[in-house]
C-alpha cells in the first residue's frame, strides 16, 4: 500500500505512529504531511528509517492508496487543523485510517465524501462486532509464541515486538508482530485495540489475533499496560491468557521505579516482578521471562551498558536496549 | 421498592436473580411470576428465604413499583413468552429492570409503553457512559474492603459477599456488597456489570463503585471469574486492583479440579492459588486471603465437614461453606 501520513506540528517527537510506519511498516510511505518541517526530509530528522519527503498538505502528496492519521494526542480527538488533509484525500478517493477516540465514521462530512468518492474510512480503535470470549485455544498455535511484558506502560513493548521480529527475519524465519494497540494496528494494518474491547472479550480478541496468521514460524504479541499497574493490569492479564505464550520478555524503563502518571505505587522489585508474571502465567500458559529489553534513552553509552547488564543480573536472563543495541544474540537465541 | 420477580418455568433452581433477590435483596417481593408454580407460596419451594406468592402473570401481581427480571437463561436473550408481563408491568406505570443480554430499551414496544405511561426501563448490564481509567484511589477509601476471590467461576462470590455482610450487620457494623455482576446489581439495585464495560474502564468502574457507598464500616465487593481462568482472568484482575482490597476471600468448589468448560485446564493446586492472588494483590493493595468459603452441595453432612477442614488446611486460613454452615466466627474475625 502507498500511503501518506498526516503529522502535522508533531514529527518525529510526538508522532509515534509516523515514526513507527517508517520504522517497521511494510508500506510505501510516499510523504510525510507535516506543515512545520514541510520542505525537509524524514532522513534530515531521523536517520535510521525510511526516507520520504516532508510535505505542507495533501495536495503536495502524490499518489496514494491512503491517508493515514500519524498523530495519537493526549485524549485521542480529531483536531479541526487536520480536516482539509483528510478532505483533500477522501476527494482523491483514498482511504483514510484512523486510531483516534474520535471516530471518523461519526464525522458526516467524511462520511459523505467517502461514499462519493469510493474511500474506505477504517477507524482501528474500533473493536470487530462478532468478538467472544476466550476458547482457551491459543495454546494450539503452531507457531512460537512470545508475549512482550512490561513493568509500566510505555516500556517499549511495541518496540521491542517489532525488533524481534526484524532480528528472527534476519535469521530467515518467517515472523510476525501480533498488534494489540493503535499504533501497532496502524503499523501492520491488522489488529485489534485490546484496551478498547468489553472487558469479557480481551482475552478472546487476543486468542483471536494469535490464531490469525498461517504458518508463521514465530509471534511477537505486543503486550499492553503491567500486571502491577493499578488501572491497566486487566487488560495485561487478558493479553497474558489469551495468548497463551511460549516465552515472554519483559520491557523496562532504565531507573523508573514507581508508576508513570500514578507514583504513589512502587514498581515491585524486577526479581519478584518476573515471579508474578510467570506464576501468572503458569497455569494458562507454563511461559518463563526468557529475555528482557530495557530502555536506556537519555544515558550516556558507559550507563548505559551498566543499566544493560545490571537488568539481565536482575532478572536473571539476557537484556538488551533494542533500540540503542539492537536485538543481541544472546537474547534472540534465549527468544526462539 | 415494592417488587414482582419475573421467572417463568426456572423457579427457583434456574432462577438465580429471583432467589438472591429474595434472600439478599432489600426489596419487599410481593409476587414471582410463574407460570409453572403459580398457586404455591415461595416458602413451599425454599424454605430460608423471604415468603410470597407465585402468580401466573402481572395480571394477579398486588400494586408494585417494578417487574424485575429474574431469570439469566444462557445467551442472556428475551423469551418472547415473558412479552405479556412486560406489557402489564409497563402498561401499570411500573419500572421493568433486567440483566438479559438483550436491553429492554432496543425493543420499540418498551420504549413507547415505558414513556406513555412514566415507567422506567433499566437495563442493568448497560454500564454508564462516563467511564474512565482508574486514578489508583479506591485503597483511600475509608472503609475495610474485603474482595472475594475464587478458583473458578460460579463458585459462590456473590454469595459470600452477600453471607459475609449479613454475618457483619449481625454484629452491628454497617456493612454493604459492592456488586460487579448482574444479579449482584439486580438484587441490591446499584452497582456495574464490570465484565460489560470496555477493557481499559474495568478497574476504573470497580474504583468507582468502592467510592460510592458513604460512611460504611466494611463493604463486600462481589469478584468475578478467577485469576488463572483463560478467558476471564482480566475482569477478575481489574476487581482485585480496582477495588485495592485489604483482604481477600477465596471461594472453591469442594472437589473442582479443572476450570468449567475448560477442562483442559487444571485448577491450580490451593497454597499456590492463594499466592498467585497474595502476589499479583500486592503492588497495588498488600491483601492476604484471610478466609475461604466451600461449596459442599451435595455432600453428605461428614463428607462436607471433612472438605471444609481440609480446604481450611490447603488455604492455611478459617474456611466455611458458608451456604451450609453460615459464616462462622472464625471466618467472620479474620476477615474483619
Amino acid at each position: 500500500m502507498r500511503i501518506a501520513v498526516l503529522a502535522h506540528e508533531s514529527f518525529p517527537d510526538r508522532a509515534k505512529t509516523a515514526v513507527g510506519l517508517l520504522r517497521y511498516g511494510d508500506h510505501e510511505i510516499r510523504a510525510v504531511v507535516d506543515r512545520e518541517h514541510a520542505g525537509q526530509r524524514v532522513a534530515d530528522l531521523l536517520p535510521d528509517v525510511q526516507d520520504a519527503p516532508i510535505v505542507e498538505s495533501m495536495a503536495d502528496v502524490p499518489e496514494v492508496d491512503a491517508l493515514v492519521i500519524g498523530i495519537a494526542p493526549i485524549g485521542g480527538e480529531f483536531d479541526e487543523s487536520w480536516r482539509p488533509d483528510v478532505r483533500a484525500a477522501l476527494e482523491r478517493g483514498c482511504d483514510v485510517l484512523s486510531g483516534l477516540h474520535d471516530f471518523l465514521e461519526d464525522d458526516a462530512e467524511f462520511v459523505d465524501l467517502a461514499a462519493d468518492h469510493g474511500g474506505e474510512l477504517r477507524d482501528l480503535r474500533k473493536p470487530p462486532e462478532d468478538l467472544t470470549v476466550a476458547e482457551g485455544t491459543a495454546g494450539e498455535v503452531d507457531a512460537r509464541v512470545v508475549t512482550t511484558v512490561g513493568t509500566d506502560c510505555s516500556t517499549g513493548k511495541m518496540t521491542t515486538a517489532f525488533e524481534l521480529r526484524d532480528a528472527a527475519r534476519e535469521r530467515g524465519l518467517d515472523a510476525a508482530v501480533v498488534p494489540t494497540g493503535q499504533t501497532g494496528v496502524a503499523i501492520t494494518g491488522w489488529g485489534i485495540v485490546v484496551d478498547r474491547v468489553i472487558a469479557d472479550y480481551a482475552a478472546g480478541a487476543v486468542e483471536r489475533l494469535v490464531e490469525t496468521p498461517a504458518e508463521k514460524d514465530v509471534l511477537f504479541v505486543e503486550g499492553q499496560g503491567a500486571v502491577a499497574h493499578p488501572a491497566y493490569s486487566g487488560v495485561t492479564t487478558s493479553i497474558l491468557h489469551g495468548s497463551a505464550p511460549d516465552a515472554l520478555v519483559l520491557c523496562h524503563n532504565a531507573g523508573q521505579e514507581v508508576v508513570h502518571g500514578y507514583e504513589s505505587f512502587e514498581i515491585p522489585p524486577l526479581p519478584e516482578y518476573v515471579d508474578v508474571y510467570e506464576r501468572l502465567s503458569a497455569p494458562v500458559a507454563d511461559a518463563d521471562v526468557v529475555a528482557g529489553a530495557i530502555n536506556t534513552s537519555g544515558m550516556a553509552a558507559a550507563a548505559a551498558e551498566r543499566a544493560v547488564a545490571e537488568y539481565a543480573d536482575a532478572i536473571d536472563a539476557p537484556a538488551t536496549d533494542p533500540v540503542r543495541d539492537g536485538v543481541t544474540d544472546d537474547v534472540l537465541d534465549a527468544v526462539l
